[in-house]
């Protein structure tokens, strides 16, 4: 068996109790190294196989051979393992190597979830995920997407907004968006939600310091309506009060 | 205190940690009635205050009075309160009416992420989530982000895609995509999500049967990429196999 659990952003209260069952049930624990270190006190004495970033693939094809032993393998993603993590690419490989695994995937808490609620409530109308990695996508399409969702006036959340060797991405979207995002619109940003450390701020469109986010940060641009009061970034529904 | 709580898609098993600790905490509980039903058993004796559909308004000003006699109130939603739920209500209110309330948020499992996990993995690359109720939403501008969602090839999961009064409207959005969404583009819908008659199944764009979705129903449209195998719905985040 493989359980692909997303573990919500990183505090233990955030972890749904399936996500907490399904790792307490597991013989080993496979992850990117932070994440494996977030669970370790719910994980005791198992077996931990944490492997550095970008190394994904070979993450997912230990924990496959593993459960194929037999063993029953827990892989913890942040967030939602759905969403940017690493479901998709389990159920790619054992499909196309025809793997005789059991896969059950756990959802949970995303990041943009988790940090809308640290902000106060900016995802109240319709949102989009982007991510900002041109690593697996071609920048064209993230440019496309990019001007599409502020065209639309949709929130925007970027993931991965900015990290090493990415530094002028966030920059460049926010250049994109700028035709239709006036400078007055709020932004608000999250750094290392629910861990040691976190931050948060809000700030705006135009006043945007992109040397403040890394790749540990979300970012969520409001849309039209969306505003700033005592210290809270609201997008509203739309009822009449 | 008043504590607004995602209760994620309807399981008690797809709860957050906090999210039943905040339960367990409250002197009463206030929601719509499906949802006060569902957390029924970890409420016990607690005083529950149940409202109808479209009753928000008077849902949130109750929990708020209550709050600010001093009781501590718990409010629930489906999914996440900050997602086409009640925090944004909450803390408009709040802040309008200036009511001394200390309000939390405890962010849920939204219905996209718990959906996406029982289809397979669609969620893997940036997506949108449009709500196709036009009550609060003037019907323009939700045709514009289906028609840009579409165009950019995001993967689109469509809120409240169908409900009496709304019977045409999921259908009047596939129209809208139809110029970049190709016949065969995946699609999964699921109904009911974690609850008893749970239902889910895999289509395609053009052969859509839009009269099996209802009110309680969540439809991912993959993009470009997607692609269905042994019977998953699967977005690849882009990784070379």
């Amino acid at each position: 068996m493989l359980t692909v659990i997303g573990i919500g952003p990183g505090s233990e209260a955030m972890m749904t109790q399936e996500a907490v069952a399904a790792l307490k049930a597991a013989d080993i624990v496979v992850g990117y190294k932070t994440y494996t270190h977030l669970v370790k006190p719910l994980v005791g004495d198992k077996e931990i196989i944490k492997t550095g970033m970008c190394k994904e693939i070979e993450r997912c094809q230990t924990a496959i051979e593993l459960a194929e032993q037999g063993k029953n393998v827990a892989v913890v993603c942040s967030g939602d393992a759905g969403i940017y993590g690493m479901a998709g690419l389990i159920l790619e490989l054992v499909s196309q190597q025809k793997r005789n695994v059991e896969v059950r995937l756990v959802a949970g808490v995303t990041a943009s979830t988790a940090c809308a609620a640290l902000l106060g409530a900016p995802l109240m109308h319709d949102f989009c995920h982007i991510s900002l990695s041109d690593l697996l996508t071609p920048w064209e399409v993230i440019e496309k997407r990019v001007q599409a969702a502020a065209e639309a006036d949709f929130v925007v959340c970027f993931y991965n907004p900015r990290s090493r060797g990415r530094e002028a991405h966030l920059a460049r979207a926010f250049a994109l968006m700028a035709p239709w995002k006036p400078a007055e619109t709020p932004v608000g940003v999250v750094k290392a939600a629910e861990r040691k450390h976190e931050e948060k701020w809000l700030t705006t469109f135009g006043a945007m310091d992109f040397s403040r986010v890394d790749m540990r940060s979300l970012v969520i641009v409001g849309n039209q309506s969306t505003y700033i009061r005592d210290g809270l970034m609201i997008t509203p529904r739309g009822y009449k009060l």
